[in-house]
């Protein structure tokens, strides 16, 4: 397992709502029956690549993925924009992002550079990983950038339904109140999860009506030949609530090669395997044996926003 | 013809000495008998995709290109420099770049955003044309830009041998004397081009020691079938003195196709029978049967700057 991405999970599960847990289960908060298996299976880094965009929206066309987060500060924006104009019930979120990961293919903020010095690695990109980030950044460099994200969006066509964070960046204590300030703001659901051991003053921010998914779930590393047993024992494991699967679906090309040279972890042949994964018969078998509703973030932007 | 294309050659055609020609040739001020075809194959527009950079990285390795500018901005800018630190041998310059023309994949300034508003189009990137770089940036803009271009490149690494100027935005008379300036303050050769028709002020910028080719030609559409024949009649009608041939580059694969979606002209499949002529044995050929001598940028920087 990667270590950001052991961070950015132990980040993730490090939210707690201090308060006691509301009394309808997720699936009844949404209007289903409390045993119903809710599952969100979401596409994450949208617009980094051709490859990446390509295989998200393959996915989504056929319900194989039932969202998706775009990554503004990356060069293909536009084409997710054209996607999301030609699809406006895709489910799209923003993918709010303040690293640039990769070696050979690298992006900078959208805010300008003079006004987020802390985000910027010594290239003037973003930051590749999220430790930097934390030492250099301050949280009013984290707002304005997410603000500036979020803003190109909305000018570039993309209404989003929801908001989550690239390596979970976002959800390291410094940057978190930001993150949930801009939300709530901007009236989107996010992403985050509810455990029992997180600082206080974090905990606060989670308000009771906030609907969030009771497990994250995504694939973490193996063996190719056990890619699909692995996905069929999560989907086997699911709980009554609202899960997310987390899932980075590319096709296995030049392009996509080339962007994680050198790095397998959700490498080029990963996310080729998530998608033949997801897409397959099997998959969409062992959903239905197993009673898996699929959902997305809309409905639960619909029950945190009713009025909207 | 594209009409960008007409516009870049009757700028870059537009530049004239006012001085009388030297005594010398441009082949004898470079150190060759007077009769001498100078030749340099250039491949243009490196750092903006995959494709573009591994198609010119190829040719540059069997010296079918003598040299290659690279477009700062673009997201693949580090892959170059990672050749450019594994080859310090190439000839690699700067394509400076004031516009972001493809539909689907865009990139923004290096400079800080806030500092160069007109350069921006609506998108926050740069302005898809040149037309529109001309009626809303400053000079004062595009010098900053171009500045912080340059050093973006020498922080990654990059040596620049020349510089040029991507669609040739620099060539407009408001930002030629920028370019001409910020070239001469770092001692780098640079592309421009020597006629009998340019306003006074701007042909005062040149001087009599600048080495500057004698003609530039490149390939400006027709038919697939004829594209070879259209370079091998470029290289027998050289003429003594020194020619750029300017070449776009790329391997026509999905990536690219999606860059340049719907736009023909120096798309995907033009940029790889550029490849496939000037790396053909028949183009070979033809260079040697015609005592084609090439050379690079380098050599104009030797005889330039004697002392660098």
């Amino acid at each position: 397992m990667p270590a950001r991405l052991i961070l950015a999970l132990a980040l993730l599960c490090s939210f707690a709502l201090s308060q006691a847990q509301p009394a309808k289960n997720t699936a009844e908060r949404l209007g289903y029956p409390a045993g119903t298996k809710l599952l969100i299976i979401h596409a994450d880094d949208l617009a980094v690549s051709h490859s990446q965009d390509q295989a998200s929206f393959n996915a989504l066309d056929r319900h194989a993925a039932t969202a998706a987060s775009i990554m503004v500060p990356c060069p293909w924006l536009t084409e997710v924009a054209g996607y999301a104009h030609s699809h406006p019930d895709a489910d799209l979120g923003l993918h709010l992002t303040l690293t640039s990961e990769w070696a050979s293919y690298r992006w900078g903020p959208v805010a300008s550079r003079n006004e987020v010095p802390g985000l910027l690695g010594p290239d003037g990109n973003l930051w590749p990983d999220v430790l930097p980030v934390t030492r250099h950044a301050t949280a009013a460099e984290v707002e304005k950038e997410i603000r500036a994200q979020i803003e190109r969006a909305l000018k570039v066509g993309i209404h989003p339904t929801h908001l989550d964070s690239h390596m979970g960046t976002l959800f390291t204590p410094a940057f978190f109140p930001a993150y949930i300030k801009v939300a709530r703001e901007y009236h989107l659901p996010f992403l985050a999860s509810r455990t029992q051991a997180a600082p206080p003053a974090l905990l606060s921010l989670l308000k009771e009506n906030d609907i969030l998914p009771d497990s994250i779930v995504m694939a973490t590393g193996g063996k190719p030949e056990t890619w699909a047993s692995y996905y069929a024992g999560l989907v086997g494991a699911l709980k009554p609530g609202l899960t997310e699967m987390i899932v980075h679906l590319a096709y296995d090309d030049a392009e996509m090669q080339a962007v994680t040279v050198d790095h397998p972890d959700y490498g080029s042949a990963w996310r080729q395997r998530d998608f033949n994964v997801i897409t397959s018969p099997e998959f969409q078998k062992a959903l239905r044996e197993n009673g898996v509703t699929l959902i997305g973030w809309k409905t639960i932007g619909e029950h945190t926003n009713p009025k909207r």
